[in-house]
């Protein structure tokens, strides 16, 4: 780490690896001999599409993504994604189930509602998203256009350790704080997105990876750039795409790889998050937020039993160079996110210094 | 300009100020001692909230946006306006009318009529779009809920020297290609919205001005996220913005703040437009698509009367350090895109290279 560098422990946009932010800074000016920066390309030159194509292809790779799913690129982040779903998919049945374990799951069955006609196929909001519910207290609707989870709750901290299981229900999964975080079966999902920036790339773009079985039957109303089927159609570029952020991702992928890729991330989030929860069971001042089963491994919500403890907290650790550890202004308390690009050494650091403040203050 | 950069004659995304890429590079790993790249800040953060205050403040000041407007920054580009224009405002009457003067107010009309009742006032179409219609030529529908037009056509090299009148109804206007690089009186206009990637930042982002009284009437299957009346109270920040872009943005305007703000780059624009049509005006080989009193000061289209010849002047532009030069792929021929990025010497350069062609291949 370089030493004028903080720990960001940011929910999102949050830390990118060191050595992606180096190279983007490398070649700004002058893209490998092309003269111009990666930001001043064509989107249709033979410069930009060797870039958009190679980033494409390494996601393809990393997340084992079948020839039946077409991976697309869209702007609008993970809520445009929240109209987009019900926008194309509803209409099959003109229902769907929704698994609401959280804010922003709470915010895309909403959505949804506009179009169509939504069960609430269980929910957390009962322990305001503590846990996550057992695959026996689902109550699917079996004629259900799809069946919607998100699976990793950013503000409370929890986090789906199995996938539902729905029968001949598609599965439709918003990923976006624990994407490239672990292996996934992609085939199991009719779709799969993700807004781009805990784990993959800066603010600006989702990713979505949808089975193309079933795009082509949007709603008449279906804004055209919402249109999974043309984004399929257009390899995502019906109008220019966000460049810059596919280029990134590309830097990050490649990172990926020299971490040992999906499998080696999730071994090194495995440590890191194993780090934070020994100092929360250890501890008799800090609380965990979210019930041991259904812990995030990217999200670590703590507090104390003293508001006035975790604000001097949060002002302490900014202070030592851990910044953003203020939980969700829903929440309270406190939260770690310790995305991808989060080095092991910055959690060791903050379990220290956790232990340090409970001695000073207890 | 760095020996090693070409001159990039891209209609967009296309070249940034040389300055605003060294800052950016510059700035890349800590961002002013913030030990953070603009990039990993969290968007609520006061870091990245004195970026986005400073750029909007900016941009307010520069396009000398009145009170009565707000500015936002939403994501999907021009395309996802071509939707959210009508979904917001068309509801007033059902009506709309709109002036076809290229491809892209052709597929903003066409989004349109999934939302209500669409009328060409008027159309470049029978002359394959080499001209802007005169104001008398517009028929206007008196109970429209907007005009809209495009003040710039990027492929066919046309603009609109003059603002239609158009009695009560509110002005809508796609500034994509144009925006910044000459004075415009905002106050006349209900919405304006430009694409950035042309004369603002990198791709990836619209910015809106609006008047905040035409918010609120959207029609109730809008998605959430291109609610304008949500983006005002929100302060385009419902959910994560494109921060980096917004950055980007940022320092584009401070750079036109060095060249005189949009009073000095009108000059220079002028200057460099006269440059090249100079040369079309005194070639026997060089003609231009457009018709003169209707010529874009931003994309200078022309071809020869061979189409061989058109593919031999782009292929030994390209050699000799003049990027993309080919025309849209609907048109053929040529087109030099000069955004305001584009400095003089390249437009210099570009018009010696062209009258050495000329003498060498007549």
């Amino acid at each position: 780490m370089s030493s004028d560098r903080i720990y960001n422990f940011s929910s999102g946009p949050s830390m990118l690896p060191l050595p992606v932010l180096e190279q983007a800074a490398a070649e700004m000016l002058n893209y490998r001999g092309s003269g111009m920066s990666v930001m001043e390309m064509s989107h249709r030159g033979k410069d930009y599409l060797a870039i958009f194509e190679e980033t494409k292809a390494d996601l393809k790779r990393i997340l084992q993504v079948p020839d039946t799913h077409e991976i697309l690129f869209m702007q609008g982040g993970a809520t445009l994604q929240f109209s987009a779903v019900p926008l194309n998919l509803i209409g099959k049945t003109g229902k769907a189930d929704y698994a609401v374990t959280g804010n922003f799951s709470n915010l895309a069955m909403e959505e949804a509602g506009k179009y169509g006609e939504v069960n609430i196929a269980c929910s957390s909001a009962e322990s305001k998203h503590t846990f996550i519910p057992a695959q026996d207290s689902i109550k699917l609707s079996p004629d259900a256009s799809y069946f919607y989870y998100c699976s990793n709750n950013t503000i409370y901290g929890t986090e789906w350790k199995y996938t539902p299981e729905t029968g001949d229900v598609p599965l439709v999964c918003d990923m976006s704080s624990n994407i490239l975080s672990a292996r996934v079966d992609v085939s199991k999902y009719g779709l799969i997105y993700a807004g781009v920036q805990k784990n993959m790339a800066p603010a600006g773009m989702a990713v979505v990876i949808i089975n193309k079985a079933m795009a082509g039957a949007e709603l008449p109303i279906t804004p055209k750039l919402l249109s999974y089927k043309l984004m399929i159609d257009s390899d995502s570029m019906n109008n220019t795409p966000p460049c810059y952020t596919i280029y990134m991702l590309g830097l990050v992928l490649k990172w990926l790889d020299s971490q040992g890729g999906v499998e080696g991330i999730e071994k090194i989030k495995a440590v890191k998050a194993k780090i934070l929860y020994d100092v929360l069971d250890n501890s008799s001042m800090f609380i965990g937020c979210a019930e041991k089963a259904s812990r995030s491994d990217m999200n670590v919500t703590f507090r104390t039993a003293d508001e006035a403890l975790d604000k001097k907290f949060v002002s302490e650790a900014k202070k030592a160079g851990f910044e953003t550890l203020a939980g969700h202004r829903i929440t309270g308390g406190m939260r770690a996110s310790i995305y991808n690009a989060m080095p092991v050494e910055g959690v060791e650091k903050l379990a220290v210094f956790m232990r340090e403040f409970e001695a000073a203050n207890c």
